[in-house]
């Protein structure tokens, strides 16, 4: 292998030994080996989170979003999930010669929206133009800053036993984006559930003081970021095929598309794993947002198969669910 | 104009007015509308300067540097043009299926040696594949964090009689590039100028506290970067065209191709404005760096011409320098 492949890109395990066995190993420090979905660093006496994300969505417009109000949100979640109040966004845009100025200004407003609707300033910016066919209309680099509020999230902290909650149906981003696409049709059209979990989140961290770990699905979707969370760990995830929330529409396209909806990307659904006993706290703090009323526990930490995610099916089998392998769906976000 | 051209990038009058008829008009804040390479922020009781930049260069690998370097030294230098230590970087990394591994590899170890060299740490990153064809080799984008140490910069200290210094030869950077990409031979090879600003500014700011002003003269060049300084202020700027410094490759190289040096892109120069009586302390503590040997001053803020730079050429006569207008040398950072 000499070459990067969209698998380089998936969210999944060549990105992640990628990752590992080139930028940790030639970048790393003690902040980047955490692998956090963003950075948690001092200034003066200053606790912050730092993180980045590009954005290359493909369409840019899509049911439910677009890649300015998704730059947004998604740099806004990886704030959020690792306990900090996202403040400041920058945007840095590089965009194709040829690029229609219409759909730039469609985008910017999108990008004030979403800011707005998430509580965010963007403060700082940048904006460079390539030849066309140096890059594909448009892309995003959406940088944030939080401040820390919460500090006891860590996979370190997990017990056997704890719940493991999801806030809402699982994959309709990945299906809007793809049947824009593709120009699919299913019927019904399924809407990105692209948005801000920082309030969400705020409620969570509120209703308990024993959330242990928090991660948003995002590339590779709920079965890749939960193999993230028990990889090289003492315990497993046992999850429940029943419980997985998936909307009608959705379950439908991947039926049709022969996708499986544990792969599929999310941009506004978090993972929470907490304590047994707070698991109602939790449960209830997320139904009363909007966001979160969808919410369910879909599984626990076990004592088995460590290190490993298992499914219990509806029929009562077991199955091993990896973290994806290949690439299943490119320019999801 | 419908679409987005090569000119809304370059720098110059077009990508400001694209910048305050929409970025500033519809995102608008009142950080963003400062403009400034940084933004400078609170969190907590700590000020920070946040910044971003997105790097396209064309080609990755040029004499003195490579998009790696570029992206970690452009950004340490915004922070600390704007009085900050850079502290914490990220990097966004946009790559095409079908890049060379070897080439990736090279570029993260030279980013691993800028951040060194410039004494930041990496903490955060994210990595995209796109489509071949959907985006040239690699974009790179790095956000920074620093810590303000020193806040009098602001264009509203500057005064009449103040002194505007440059810290080195100018226009190397492009000339670098350019030759690279077009394959052209001046006999003598330019190497970019491209380093850290970041521990020749502190020697100027711990030097004299009168420094009202600074920026780096990158996209648009020395003359870019000055109308920026004047523009709606009620003081010019006389440029002396015989103590501006150009190395005598890049003044060859601008002769041959009839490009002018004020308008080219340098990436490790900075743009002082200094009380009078403190020039000679200035250009002493730049001259005790390595980067900074070739410090000159080149001009003084002046009554006239209020809004405008202006040259005194080499035989005595006077024009006006404006913003670059059009498109010089795309894809230059």
């Amino acid at each position: 292998m000499d070459r990067i492949t969209l698998s380089h890109g998936s969210g999944g395990r060549m990105m992640h030994e990628l990752i590992d066995s080139l930028f940790i190993k030639v970048l790393g420090n003690v902040i980047l080996r955490e692998k956090k979905d963003a950075a948690l660093v001092r200034v003066g006496s200053q606790r912050l989170a730092f993180t980045t994300d590009s954005y290359v969505v493909d369409p840019i417009f899509f049911p439910g979003g677009d890649i300015g109000s998704l730059a947004v949100y998604g740099t806004v979640n990886d704030l959020a999930v690792c306990g900090a109040r996202p403040l400041y966004l920058s945007v840095g845009i590089v965009m194709e010669e040829g690029l229609e100025i219409a759909a730039l200004e469609r985008i910017t407003r999108s990008i004030a929206r979403a800011a707005r609707k998430a509580g965010v300033a963007i403060v700082t910016g940048d904006t460079k133009v390539v030849e066309k066919g140096s890059c594909d209309k448009v892309f995003i680099n959406s940088s944030g800053i939080g401040e820390v509020y919460y500090d006891r999230l860590s996979r370190e902290r997990i017990r056997i036993g704890d719940s493991v909650i999801v806030s809402g149906p699982i994959g309709d981003h990945a299906i809007s984006v793809l049947s824009k696409r593709e120009g699919l049709d299913f019927g019904t059209t399924v809407r990105s559930d692209s948005g801000p979990l920082n309030r969400l989140i705020a409620r969570v961290l509120a209703a308990s003081r024993k959330v242990s770990f928090m991660r948003d699905p995002t590339r590779g979707g709920v079965a890749t970021t939960l193999n993230e969370i028990v990889t090289g760990r003492r315990f497993g995830i046992a999850l429940d095929e029943e419980s997985v929330p998936v909307r009608e529409g959705t379950r439908q396209a991947c039926e049709l598309l022969g996708l499986d909806p544990l792969y599929l990307a999310c941009e506004g659904r978090v993972l929470v794993v907490v304590s047994r006993e707070d698991e109602g706290k939790v449960l209830r703090a997320m139904r009363r947002t909007a966001e979160g009323r969808g919410a369910k526990v879909i599984g626990k930490i076990t004592k088995e198969h460590k290190g490993r995610v298992y499914l219990k099916t509806v029929v009562g089998g077991k199955r091993i669910v990896d973290m994806l392998a290949g690439e299943q769906l490119p320019r999801i976000c």
